[in-house]
Protein backbone atom coordinates (compact mmCIF):
# COMPACT_ATOMS: atom_id res chain seq x y z
CA UNK A 1 0.00 0.00 0.00
CA UNK A 2 2.88 2.32 -0.21
CA UNK A 3 1.91 5.00 -2.94
CA UNK A 4 5.30 6.85 -2.60
CA UNK A 5 6.83 6.85 -5.69
CA UNK A 6 10.55 5.89 -7.18
CA UNK A 7 12.19 9.21 -7.36
CA UNK A 8 10.70 11.18 -4.44
CA UNK A 9 10.91 8.45 -2.14
CA UNK A 10 14.72 7.94 -2.96
CA UNK A 11 15.45 11.48 -2.42
CA UNK A 12 13.58 11.48 1.03
CA UNK A 13 15.92 8.24 1.86
CA UNK A 14 19.32 10.44 0.70
CA UNK A 15 17.98 13.28 2.58
CA UNK A 16 16.88 11.24 5.89
CA UNK A 17 20.51 10.49 6.06
CA UNK A 18 21.79 13.76 6.51
CA UNK A 19 22.56 14.43 10.02
CA UNK A 20 19.36 16.20 12.09
CA UNK A 21 17.28 15.22 9.68
CA UNK A 22 14.07 13.00 10.07
CA UNK A 23 12.02 11.56 8.00
CA UNK A 24 9.30 13.88 8.18
CA UNK A 25 11.59 16.81 6.97
CA UNK A 26 12.87 14.70 4.40
CA UNK A 27 9.96 14.48 3.49
CA UNK A 28 8.77 17.92 3.63
CA UNK A 29 11.78 19.14 1.97
CA UNK A 30 11.85 16.49 -0.72
CA UNK A 31 7.88 18.06 -1.52
CA UNK A 32 9.37 21.75 -1.06
CA UNK A 33 12.04 20.78 -3.72
CA UNK A 34 10.04 19.13 -6.42
CA UNK A 35 7.87 22.30 -6.12
CA UNK A 36 10.96 25.01 -6.85
CA UNK A 37 11.37 25.52 -10.47
CA UNK A 38 13.99 23.82 -12.59
CA UNK A 39 16.66 25.73 -12.44
CA UNK A 40 16.59 26.28 -8.85
CA UNK A 41 16.40 22.51 -8.51
CA UNK A 42 19.80 22.56 -10.75
CA UNK A 43 21.24 25.65 -8.92
CA UNK A 44 21.17 23.24 -5.20
CA UNK A 45 22.16 20.59 -6.90
CA UNK A 46 25.00 21.47 -8.33
CA UNK A 47 26.17 23.76 -5.00
CA UNK A 48 26.30 20.28 -3.78
CA UNK A 49 28.66 18.96 -6.42
CA UNK A 50 30.79 22.60 -6.25
CA UNK A 51 31.39 22.57 -2.40
CA UNK A 52 32.42 19.18 -2.38
CA UNK A 53 34.83 19.24 -5.50
CA UNK A 54 36.13 23.20 -4.78
CA UNK A 55 37.05 22.62 -1.29
CA UNK A 56 40.11 20.97 0.05
CA UNK A 57 41.86 20.42 3.14
CA UNK A 58 44.39 22.98 3.88
CA UNK A 59 47.65 21.06 4.52
CA UNK A 60 48.54 23.16 7.26
CA UNK A 61 45.72 23.79 9.56
CA UNK A 62 43.82 21.10 8.08
CA UNK A 63 40.50 23.14 7.84
CA UNK A 64 38.13 22.97 4.97
CA UNK A 65 39.05 25.43 1.97
CA UNK A 66 38.97 26.84 -1.25
CA UNK A 67 42.90 27.03 -1.69
CA UNK A 68 46.20 25.25 -0.27
CA UNK A 69 47.38 26.71 1.69
CA UNK A 70 44.24 28.57 3.49
CA UNK A 71 43.28 32.35 3.46
CA UNK A 72 43.92 32.18 7.26
CA UNK A 73 47.48 30.06 6.87
CA UNK A 74 48.31 32.39 4.28
CA UNK A 75 47.63 35.52 6.20
CA UNK A 76 51.25 37.10 6.83
CA UNK A 77 49.17 39.45 9.68
CA UNK A 78 48.78 36.71 12.12
CA UNK A 79 50.70 35.47 14.55
CA UNK A 80 52.33 32.47 13.59
CA UNK A 81 53.94 31.11 17.05
CA UNK A 82 49.94 30.47 18.69
CA UNK A 83 47.60 27.69 17.43
CA UNK A 84 44.50 27.54 18.49
CA UNK A 85 43.02 23.48 18.10
CA UNK A 86 39.56 23.19 17.15
CA UNK A 87 37.71 20.06 16.65
CA UNK A 88 36.07 20.91 13.87
CA UNK A 89 35.66 23.92 11.04
CA UNK A 90 32.52 25.64 12.41
CA UNK A 91 34.80 25.91 15.07
CA UNK A 92 36.98 28.36 13.31
CA UNK A 93 34.29 29.75 12.36
CA UNK A 94 32.87 30.88 15.56
CA UNK A 95 35.93 31.86 16.95
CA UNK A 96 36.73 34.04 14.13
CA UNK A 97 33.26 35.75 14.55
CA UNK A 98 34.18 36.52 18.14
CA UNK A 99 37.64 38.32 16.59
CA UNK A 100 38.92 37.13 19.83
CA UNK A 101 41.87 35.43 17.98
CA UNK A 102 44.64 36.39 15.74
CA UNK A 103 47.29 33.70 15.54
CA UNK A 104 46.64 30.24 13.19
CA UNK A 105 44.52 26.97 13.50
CA UNK A 106 44.57 23.31 13.73
CA UNK A 107 41.42 21.57 12.88
CA UNK A 108 41.35 18.05 14.28
CA UNK A 109 38.28 16.77 12.75
CA UNK A 110 36.45 15.51 15.40
CA UNK A 111 38.00 14.11 18.97
CA UNK A 112 39.31 11.43 20.21
CA UNK A 113 36.49 9.16 21.73
CA UNK A 114 37.24 5.82 23.51
CA UNK A 115 33.47 4.87 23.89
CA UNK A 116 32.93 5.67 20.43
CA UNK A 117 35.89 3.75 19.34
CA UNK A 118 37.83 7.70 18.20
CA UNK A 119 41.55 6.91 18.40
CA UNK A 120 44.34 9.91 18.52
CA UNK A 121 44.52 8.08 14.47
CA UNK A 122 41.12 9.72 13.65
CA UNK A 123 41.68 12.86 13.84
CA UNK A 124 44.40 14.96 12.97
CA UNK A 125 46.88 15.02 16.09
CA UNK A 126 49.55 13.58 14.20
CA UNK A 127 49.63 16.99 11.68
CA UNK A 128 49.72 18.99 14.85
CA UNK A 129 52.52 17.07 16.41
CA UNK A 130 54.51 17.76 12.77
CA UNK A 131 53.60 21.26 12.93
CA UNK A 132 55.24 21.60 16.45
CA UNK A 133 58.25 19.50 15.35
CA UNK A 134 58.97 22.60 12.56
CA UNK A 135 59.66 25.06 15.62
CA UNK A 136 58.18 28.59 15.76
CA UNK A 137 55.24 27.94 17.86
CA UNK A 138 54.93 29.48 21.10
CA UNK A 139 51.75 28.30 22.48
CA UNK A 140 48.96 26.05 21.68
CA UNK A 141 45.64 26.63 22.94
CA UNK A 142 43.38 23.93 23.14
CA UNK A 143 39.50 25.00 22.20
CA UNK A 144 38.29 21.56 21.82
CA UNK A 145 34.64 21.53 23.13
CA UNK A 146 34.03 21.37 27.45
CA UNK A 147 33.08 17.85 26.84
CA UNK A 148 34.44 14.59 28.51
CA UNK A 149 35.83 13.53 24.95
CA UNK A 150 36.81 16.94 24.33
CA UNK A 151 38.34 17.23 27.52
CA UNK A 152 40.24 13.59 27.26
CA UNK A 153 41.49 14.87 23.55
CA UNK A 154 43.08 17.82 25.28
CA UNK A 155 45.05 15.66 27.85
CA UNK A 156 46.10 13.90 24.89
CA UNK A 157 47.44 16.68 22.96
CA UNK A 158 49.07 17.81 25.88
CA UNK A 159 50.86 14.46 26.86
CA UNK A 160 51.91 14.29 23.08
CA UNK A 161 54.15 17.90 23.28
CA UNK A 162 55.32 17.68 26.68
CA UNK A 163 58.85 17.01 25.42
CA UNK A 164 58.71 20.50 23.43
CA UNK A 165 59.49 23.48 25.04
CA UNK A 166 55.84 25.26 24.39
CA UNK A 167 52.76 26.18 25.96
CA UNK A 168 49.84 24.49 26.23
CA UNK A 169 47.03 26.08 26.99
CA UNK A 170 43.01 25.35 27.74
CA UNK A 171 40.50 27.34 26.75
CA UNK A 172 38.69 28.93 29.70
CA UNK A 173 35.45 27.42 31.54
CA UNK A 174 32.98 28.96 32.92
CA UNK A 175 29.57 31.13 32.81
CA UNK A 176 28.85 31.74 29.39
CA UNK A 177 28.09 35.63 28.73
CA UNK A 178 24.04 36.47 28.80
CA UNK A 179 23.62 32.45 30.65
CA UNK A 180 21.49 32.67 33.85
CA UNK A 181 23.57 30.86 36.50
CA UNK A 182 20.62 28.96 37.68
CA UNK A 183 20.38 26.56 35.08
CA UNK A 184 23.50 26.02 34.68
CA UNK A 185 25.10 22.64 36.04
CA UNK A 186 26.93 21.84 39.20
CA UNK A 187 30.02 21.34 37.51
CA UNK A 188 29.82 24.61 35.28
CA UNK A 189 29.29 26.04 38.33
CA UNK A 190 31.99 24.69 40.33
CA UNK A 191 34.85 25.36 37.06
CA UNK A 192 33.40 28.83 36.94
CA UNK A 193 34.02 29.60 40.42
CA UNK A 194 37.34 27.91 40.17
CA UNK A 195 38.31 30.17 36.97
CA UNK A 196 37.04 33.41 39.34
CA UNK A 197 38.99 36.68 38.58
CA UNK A 198 39.79 39.38 40.34
CA UNK A 199 38.04 42.22 39.49
CA UNK A 200 40.21 45.08 39.06
CA UNK B 1 36.71 39.03 8.84
CA UNK B 2 34.13 36.82 7.32
CA UNK B 3 36.37 33.61 7.00
CA UNK B 4 33.61 31.52 5.50
CA UNK B 5 34.77 30.30 1.63
CA UNK B 6 33.37 30.63 -1.47
CA UNK B 7 31.30 27.35 -2.61
CA UNK B 8 30.70 26.49 1.17
CA UNK B 9 29.12 29.56 1.60
CA UNK B 10 27.48 28.84 -1.26
CA UNK B 11 25.75 26.02 -0.41
CA UNK B 12 25.05 26.87 3.02
CA UNK B 13 23.02 29.64 1.97
CA UNK B 14 21.18 27.53 -0.65
CA UNK B 15 20.30 24.81 2.05
CA UNK B 16 19.36 27.67 4.30
CA UNK B 17 16.69 28.65 1.63
CA UNK B 18 14.92 24.99 2.54
CA UNK B 19 12.25 24.97 4.27
CA UNK B 20 12.24 24.49 8.37
CA UNK B 21 16.76 24.82 7.79
CA UNK B 22 18.30 27.35 9.56
CA UNK B 23 21.35 28.38 9.05
CA UNK B 24 23.22 26.45 12.16
CA UNK B 25 20.87 23.26 10.61
CA UNK B 26 22.64 24.50 6.64
CA UNK B 27 25.95 25.36 7.86
CA UNK B 28 25.71 21.33 9.75
CA UNK B 29 24.65 19.77 6.56
CA UNK B 30 27.20 21.28 4.73
CA UNK B 31 30.45 20.41 6.14
CA UNK B 32 28.59 17.13 6.75
CA UNK B 33 28.06 17.10 2.92
CA UNK B 34 31.73 17.85 2.07
CA UNK B 35 32.82 15.31 4.91
CA UNK B 36 31.14 12.42 2.74
CA UNK B 37 32.62 10.50 -0.30
CA UNK B 38 32.68 11.99 -3.48
CA UNK B 39 30.41 9.15 -4.83
CA UNK B 40 27.85 9.93 -2.19
CA UNK B 41 27.91 13.78 -2.86
CA UNK B 42 26.77 12.72 -6.43
CA UNK B 43 24.30 10.52 -5.76
CA UNK B 44 22.71 12.94 -3.60
CA UNK B 45 23.02 15.86 -6.09
CA UNK B 46 21.82 13.61 -8.93
CA UNK B 47 18.59 12.05 -6.35
CA UNK B 48 17.65 16.04 -6.45
CA UNK B 49 17.62 16.06 -9.86
CA UNK B 50 16.21 13.16 -10.39
CA UNK B 51 13.35 13.73 -8.03
CA UNK B 52 12.43 17.28 -10.25
CA UNK B 53 12.64 15.30 -13.34
CA UNK B 54 10.91 12.26 -13.13
CA UNK B 55 7.88 13.71 -10.96
CA UNK B 56 5.06 14.99 -12.85
CA UNK B 57 1.61 16.45 -11.55
CA UNK B 58 -0.75 13.90 -12.75
CA UNK B 59 -3.66 15.67 -14.94
CA UNK B 60 -6.61 14.19 -13.01
CA UNK B 61 -5.70 14.04 -9.07
CA UNK B 62 -2.76 17.07 -9.21
CA UNK B 63 -0.49 14.65 -7.09
CA UNK B 64 2.98 14.54 -7.82
CA UNK B 65 3.78 11.17 -9.37
CA UNK B 66 6.36 9.32 -11.98
CA UNK B 67 3.44 8.58 -14.13
CA UNK B 68 0.48 10.22 -15.91
CA UNK B 69 -2.68 9.65 -15.18
CA UNK B 70 -0.62 8.63 -11.32
CA UNK B 71 -1.49 4.68 -10.01
CA UNK B 72 -4.26 5.72 -7.96
CA UNK B 73 -5.90 7.66 -10.76
CA UNK B 74 -5.41 4.47 -12.39
CA UNK B 75 -6.38 1.54 -10.06
CA UNK B 76 -9.59 0.43 -11.38
CA UNK B 77 -10.21 -1.20 -7.83
CA UNK B 78 -10.54 2.34 -6.09
CA UNK B 79 -13.90 4.01 -6.45
CA UNK B 80 -14.08 6.77 -9.11
CA UNK B 81 -17.39 8.49 -7.58
CA UNK B 82 -15.79 9.71 -4.21
CA UNK B 83 -12.84 12.18 -4.28
CA UNK B 84 -11.03 12.63 -0.78
CA UNK B 85 -9.79 16.58 -0.85
CA UNK B 86 -6.31 17.31 0.12
CA UNK B 87 -3.87 20.19 0.93
CA UNK B 88 -0.83 18.72 -0.07
CA UNK B 89 0.77 15.29 -1.74
CA UNK B 90 1.93 14.41 1.89
CA UNK B 91 -1.54 14.40 3.03
CA UNK B 92 -2.31 11.68 0.45
CA UNK B 93 0.41 9.42 2.06
CA UNK B 94 -0.55 9.82 5.39
CA UNK B 95 -4.11 8.96 3.92
CA UNK B 96 -2.95 5.75 2.29
CA UNK B 97 -1.46 4.85 5.58
CA UNK B 98 -4.45 5.40 7.47
CA UNK B 99 -6.27 3.05 4.66
CA UNK B 100 -9.47 4.40 5.54
CA UNK B 101 -10.13 5.68 1.64
CA UNK B 102 -10.79 3.60 -1.17
CA UNK B 103 -11.77 6.35 -3.36
CA UNK B 104 -9.67 9.00 -5.60
CA UNK B 105 -7.94 11.93 -4.11
CA UNK B 106 -7.39 15.80 -5.39
CA UNK B 107 -4.20 17.73 -4.13
CA UNK B 108 -5.08 21.10 -3.77
CA UNK B 109 -1.39 22.50 -3.29
CA UNK B 110 -2.29 24.57 -0.66
CA UNK B 111 -5.37 26.60 0.70
CA UNK B 112 -7.20 29.38 0.25
CA UNK B 113 -5.56 31.86 2.53
CA UNK B 114 -6.42 35.79 2.06
CA UNK B 115 -4.11 36.99 4.82
CA UNK B 116 -1.09 35.06 3.01
CA UNK B 117 -2.85 36.49 -0.18
CA UNK B 118 -3.48 32.91 -1.21
CA UNK B 119 -6.87 33.21 -3.82
CA UNK B 120 -8.63 30.47 -4.68
CA UNK B 121 -6.64 30.50 -8.12
CA UNK B 122 -3.55 29.54 -6.16
CA UNK B 123 -4.80 26.61 -5.52
CA UNK B 124 -5.87 23.25 -7.69
CA UNK B 125 -10.05 24.23 -7.29
CA UNK B 126 -10.76 24.80 -10.74
CA UNK B 127 -9.63 21.43 -11.85
CA UNK B 128 -11.71 20.07 -8.75
CA UNK B 129 -15.03 21.56 -10.36
CA UNK B 130 -13.82 20.34 -13.88
CA UNK B 131 -13.80 16.67 -12.60
CA UNK B 132 -17.13 17.54 -11.19
CA UNK B 133 -18.49 18.92 -14.60
CA UNK B 134 -17.50 15.74 -16.12
CA UNK B 135 -19.74 13.50 -14.17
CA UNK B 136 -20.10 10.10 -12.47
CA UNK B 137 -19.12 12.38 -8.89
CA UNK B 138 -20.97 11.41 -5.87
CA UNK B 139 -19.06 12.65 -2.97
CA UNK B 140 -16.33 15.09 -2.33
CA UNK B 141 -15.30 14.45 1.38
CA UNK B 142 -13.19 18.24 1.92
CA UNK B 143 -9.62 16.84 4.05
CA UNK B 144 -8.12 20.13 4.43
CA UNK B 145 -6.72 20.77 7.46
CA UNK B 146 -8.69 21.46 10.68
CA UNK B 147 -7.47 25.31 10.43
CA UNK B 148 -9.21 28.30 9.70
CA UNK B 149 -7.77 28.50 6.09
CA UNK B 150 -8.39 24.69 5.78
CA UNK B 151 -11.92 25.22 6.61
CA UNK B 152 -12.34 28.89 4.76
CA UNK B 153 -11.13 26.56 1.92
CA UNK B 154 -13.82 23.82 2.63
CA UNK B 155 -16.39 26.40 2.52
CA UNK B 156 -15.29 27.71 -0.67
CA UNK B 157 -15.56 24.04 -2.19
CA UNK B 158 -18.59 24.02 -0.94
CA UNK B 159 -19.93 27.36 -2.58
CA UNK B 160 -18.33 26.07 -6.11
CA UNK B 161 -20.19 23.02 -6.16
CA UNK B 162 -23.28 24.03 -4.71
CA UNK B 163 -25.43 23.39 -8.18
CA UNK B 164 -24.27 19.95 -8.64
CA UNK B 165 -26.07 17.01 -6.85
CA UNK B 166 -23.40 15.90 -5.12
CA UNK B 167 -22.86 14.89 -1.50
CA UNK B 168 -20.02 17.40 0.00
CA UNK B 169 -18.72 16.82 3.74
CA UNK B 170 -15.92 18.13 5.73
CA UNK B 171 -13.31 14.77 7.64
CA UNK B 172 -14.26 14.89 11.06
CA UNK B 173 -12.95 16.61 14.03
CA UNK B 174 -12.63 15.91 17.14
CA UNK B 175 -9.78 14.51 19.72
CA UNK B 176 -6.84 12.82 18.21
CA UNK B 177 -6.55 8.81 18.67
CA UNK B 178 -4.06 8.57 21.69
CA UNK B 179 -4.44 12.67 22.63
CA UNK B 180 -4.75 13.18 25.99
CA UNK B 181 -8.11 15.34 27.15
CA UNK B 182 -6.22 17.72 28.95
CA UNK B 183 -3.43 18.89 26.77
CA UNK B 184 -5.99 20.41 23.78
CA UNK B 185 -8.05 23.11 23.53
CA UNK B 186 -11.03 24.37 24.22
CA UNK B 187 -12.28 24.54 20.63
CA UNK B 188 -10.86 21.07 19.77
CA UNK B 189 -12.78 19.57 23.03
CA UNK B 190 -15.83 21.57 21.76
CA UNK B 191 -15.82 19.88 17.80
CA UNK B 192 -14.69 16.60 19.69
CA UNK B 193 -18.09 17.33 22.15
CA UNK B 194 -20.62 18.16 19.44
CA UNK B 195 -19.17 15.35 16.92
CA UNK B 196 -20.09 12.40 19.57
CA UNK B 197 -20.99 9.57 18.71
CA UNK B 198 -23.64 6.81 20.36
CA UNK B 199 -22.36 3.96 21.04
CA UNK B 200 -24.07 1.15 19.97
Amino acid sequence: MNKEIGPIEDLIKKLNRLPGIGSKTAQRLAYYIIGLDENEVKNLSEAIISAKKNTVECSICMNYADSDPCEICSDKTRDDSIICVVEGPKDVEAMERSLSFRGKYHVLHGVISPLKGKTPEDVKVKELINRVEKGNIKEIIVATNPTVDGDATATYIKNALKDFDIIISRIGYGLPVGGDLEFYDEITIQTAMENRRRLD
